[in-house]
């Protein structure tokens, strides 16, 4: 069997719905994820894992305690282990995430905003 | 610290150099490398690891044993782990790698066309 062709973009036409990140591949144990994201989403780390935010489309920022990061389309940030963060958008941008399966998208704060970490599309 | 902003296209034009990965961050234990490639790579296998391709621009084919997976840009593939396959792009592309740290560009093959495996840019 051939591996398929994954579209990001067709991908991103078949949900809607923001901060709920769909697995759209699998590379070992580790899963990609896409997100429409808008507003502000809550402080909170990963103490398990890294964890990688590129822009497909839009802009974005990431903040931290002491300070903030600003992507763009086709800018990428790797937000270390443990390290607190908000990512937050003025206009809906869409993401893509790499981290290991099974990271959940409130990381240890955890709360009414956590999505289902095994949801493909 | 804040991490930083990578920016792919500044990063792709940081570099000459065809077939030559050159990592741009660090996932944990996996990196994210970028590539030019142009022309046919030979065939070669990773047994111990899958591998992601994206593209970023252009256009490449994956050629494997019973068919071919075609990418354009804001496309991606996962490879399996095991699995014979040989890129290929008619025209220069380029192209977002995802894998372990220390994963080899020639695989199992080897030969004249192992790239360091450790260059950053």
């Amino acid at each position: 069997m051939v591996p398929e062709t994954i579209d990001l973009q067709a991908k991103f036409a078949a949900f809607d719905g923001q901060w709920q990140p769909k697995i759209i591949a699998e590379l070992n144990d580790y899963h990609l994820k896409l997100a429409k994201i808008k507003g502000d989403f809550i402080w909170h780390s990963h103490p398990e894992t890294d964890e990688l935010f590129l822009v497909v489309e839009g802009e974005m920022t990431i903040q931290f305690r002491d300070g903030a990061t600003p992507l763009t389309r086709g800018q990428l940030c790797v937000v270390p282990r443990g390290i607190e963060h908000r990512p937050t958008a003025e206009h809906e941008c869409h993401i893509l995430l790499i981290e290991p399966a099974g990271t959940t998208n409130t990381g240890e704060a955890g709360g009414e905003r956590t999505a289902p970490g095994d949801a493909w599309i």
